[in-house]
């Protein structure tokens, strides 16, 4: 299929990541993560992240999610989340059935988080008749292509622990955050005091791999045990440890990661003076959200496969890959100038 | 690590499944298995399973396994299985957890179910304060490498069904089992009236990649949003569907488990005779599993990893793998033969 | 304690439910619903709601709206509600953990869901990314003490059958619902098509006792035990069919419900016209929701019990229950009136 | 139906319970247990259990036990109990679907744990696919009528809090236990080092009420927010406060298990010497488990209800309860003697 802007997960492996897993395919190794590629492995999460970071593979985005929150709640409790957010949105309800916990939305206008929006989930503590609100969940890069500053997390950050709650980030897309905000992992979380991370590379190039990062000790406890019965725990882990490894290695992620921001603003630099295109978010990672007629993103669709986001309001999502090109870029904007002028 | 004999998930991946990972590594791929590699091997899995089946693409067989019962009960059922099969001791609960159902569990001389063990637990229908039984669940070669022969599943089947129960198969090393009983897949199961199946590859050859076959048609209903809801659905799943087609192509999957079945009788051949070791169960597959003195197992253990397992019985576990060498095997007993002739 | 304007489950037992209870109270009777008494209640009912009805005694309402929640989903599917139903606000996320399933709550104006409300959740059917919408839950009367009309239930059940969604009423409250629309309690669910009712008795002069009311015939299969496996089966169950017989003897919950209603209507009147109180919504059950100001209704609340409903806008709650008094509430406006005065 | 030997709870309410009720039926009190009555009551049961203990009704035996163990661990935990217990075998796999947990059974010769069965299940501590060990959870007295001595509860505690597990006892029956072993219920629970109890009413005279004792502090964490989301939390809570009360007031808790005790005493020594009718387990409660022929416990069954226990054994139960009389017994005999001799 021709390279598109449905999502940064229709592009495939990362060249150096698939070499990695070459170069440990060989002999035995000891499963579920007790060999020595996962042990060098989780020593350069620590490197990225601080040493009181617990790290632990996943196989992908919904598993690392809903076990971060499985380890900062029980069943009781919620977690305030933007309307937005995967976890609400894109998962079928996973945290409400591994967990059984409960959601607690807010409508945000760009997919962010306030204190104030926080705030309007903060009541009924000790109430039995309420969940207890335990856990603020960001998106960093949000659903919606836009950022937390430094400074935004650290509010919500000390909101939550002024409230005895945790702060998870759901990073499927930290390494664009980490380009964009030109900071490393450590200073956009660690440093803050987050308390769990999701740590994504599905979308930045690797084959199948995530990780949880559990900056937080006391979320550790048991979290083993509960990853091998949520069903996350590869045999073969090695192969996920290499795939990361590579990852690091020589700053992969971030060469990835910068391209990928990169198209986006060429994109967005594109399309933003042709009339009739509406671009409704600041284009602070590698998606691009417009509002354009109707007729023309259902034709454009024809040559480039990309997901309308709301249809009712002709909003369509573009999303750059590690391996979007420049022409890719042009190309796309040709098509859809030229489909501009025809409607 | 060296080659050992530790379990056939320490091997690592197959050359041709490596290759064909490689191969559709290539431009964009819709994600979720909506692409046109996952159709094709899906196709492939019929022709091995029969049209009727149902062919879902999971991480690992904990999830095959909690899918397949997720999809025959809920949490008011019961699952009949042999005391040693890895849905009760090796998956630290994930059938509770996911499913809420319980696992009534039969103590078995050699890891097969028979129709009078399960007869045992089929009491209490219709009444409410007993979990209902709903499934009896096999493995298929067993824990303990032993076979069921077609007409014991057969008869397993129909008590089944006679009880309005389902029959499931956990096929981890399915291969090995179609090697040793020189059958096909479909009649081990579908023939058989088997109604769902957990499909494995990884032990075989593949890096990851399992597979959930509903060979009832009626089990399919609503479990494709149950599977994501689980966590186990892949988003670059063409690296999925590469693996078992290659697995399929040339009977891959045959050559392998012929071989680590075979490296399996060649090791039962050379330890038989030896005094002191007593080779505990029928050498059916690709494990062998022995009982020497406990001096002589542990000692060995210093030159090759292996699991004791019953360490009160002095019985230890050996697998061969598809990488598994004839060297490896010769090499093996000698050493065991002078650990033995020292001790 | 003195009589307030808490809740109707302040109030205690009717003296005819107590005596029934005192009545069946001989020799023994079978436990758990297996005998002569249960099957008698269960009759009645069958009059009230029509022959396809069945019914299940529980403990409380959590357990009756959590139980037809799982009868009527698995947890991959979706619960329409109102933001303010009980099954969101004041369960402590009980479907959630119980179900797995998640609740998409819509904003109201009066507590009260509309087809247009509905159709904002009506999406991702056939997504496997997204909770499957299976449920259109609504309480009758509402929390806010406001009413579904016969037609406005109509079309909702129209609605939910043409998305092959099922129609939950929480009838925590059913009494005060069918004496202020002067109907039936079929003709307000049974006759228009109602899957499941979760039919009060508690909070209308039982002791304890609800009722799950399964008028679609396939959400019973397997029920029994899913009631049982959640806590919910009583042992000497006698006690609570008693209650429910005296409940529907003479009509005895016709009586009660129009005396609660009325005592709202009155305490209606004899505020409304007070400046500086605000009635919110349509007085058309038994409670009265109040906007006054904050000095006086904090120091209401020394002489009578009430709730605040919404502390930010000042706005209480007064409920009244089958034993409120009219004298009850000329003294409580009395006090109010004097407040209103010094304030 | 006439007084058979059913079970206890065929039983109906002791007047001094149903008095009780009558007695704080009177103008409003606050729901949910936050009321006099209920404080009164919690008092009386520290009196009775320790300062120490955390008390919370709740509304059946199966609540009361699946909260204890929601609240000793979670679903990557595991409960070892007798294979005739309770949570094993009556209660359709509430631990399974609520808590998520497994239970490890233990065949046992009188439904009693000791040391040596427990440690059989001892293992696989640290290891990530196995269940981690957390309670051990015994019956007092035992679904068989046998008991626990002092001192073998004393041991189960020092090996469970060696392993840092949880004792539970099922103390559906628990003053039939007091009784028999001439203690308290503190000397048999919390000066034992005791965790967890479920505390039974129901069965020795009480209409509907339970308690969760919980008599080590730190599982009260949470405990009230997961009996709401359990559905365990009654709103007219005084009623079950009452019964509690009554219970306590002048030992009638005493009168009544001593009297069953009796009972069962008189009904053992009736029939111990009756050629053909053997007593299986030793009468130490208020339940007698005998066998004798098939043809005459199928008539007995025309004449007094009672449940076959082990049908293929022929073994039946007979249970006394509070309101078995004397006649009752001398009755059951005579027909039974006849019988006897008619076959």
């Amino acid at each position: 299929m021709k390279r598109g802007f449905g999502s940064d997960n229709h592009s495939g492996i990362c060249p150096e990541v698939l070499e990695a897993i070459a170069r440990v395919n060989q002999e035995h190794a000891l499963a579920y993560g007790d060999d020595e590629y996962c042990a060098a492995t989780e020593k350069r999460f620590k490197q990225y992240f601080g040493e009181q970071a617990n790290v632990y593979f996943a196989f992908n985005g919904t598993g690392c999610n809903t076990l971060c929150i499985d380890a900062m709640t029980r069943s009781h409790h919620a977690v305030v989340c933007a309307e937005t957010a995967h976890i609400n949105v894109d998962e079928c309800g996973a945290p409400s059935r591994i967990v059984g916990c409960r959601l607690l939305t807010v409508p945000t206008p760009d997919g962010k988080l306030t204190p104030e929006l926080v705030k309007t989930q903060l009541h009924g503590f000790g109430f039995e008749h309420h969940s207890q609100p335990k856990v603020i969940s960001i998106t960093q890069p949000t659903e919606l292509g836009t950022l937390y500053t430094i400074d935004e997390i650290k509010v919500l950050v000390a909101l939550a622990h002024e409230y005895g709650m945790y702060v998870h980030v759901d990073g499927a897309r930290l390494g664009n955050a980490a380009v964009a905000l030109n900071c490393t992992f450590r200073e956009m979380t660690t440093d803050l005091g987050v308390d769990a991370v999701s740590f994504g590379g599905t979308k930045n190039g690797l084959m199948m791999g995530e990780a949880v990062v559990l900056l937080n000790h006391e979320l550790a406890d048991g979290f083993k045990y509960r990853r091998k019965q949520a069903m996350q725990l590869c045999s073969k882990m090695r192969f996920i440890a290499a795939q990361f490894d590579a990852y690091f290695e020589n700053d992969l992620w971030r060469r990835n990661a910068e391209h990928s921001n990169r198209m986006a603003q060429l994109l967005y630099n594109k399309v933003k003076d042709i009339q009739g295109v509406k671009v409704m978010y600041p284009v602070q990672a590698n998606g691009v959200f417009a509002q354009l007629p109707r007729k023309v993103w259902k034709e454009l669709q024809n040559h480039y496969f990309f997901y309308d986001w709301d249809e009712d309001a002709d909003v369509v999502r573009w999303m750059c890959a590690f391996d979007t090109t420049e022409q890719d870029i042009l190309d796309f904007v040709t098509v859809l100038k030229q489909l501009m002028a025809e409607n």
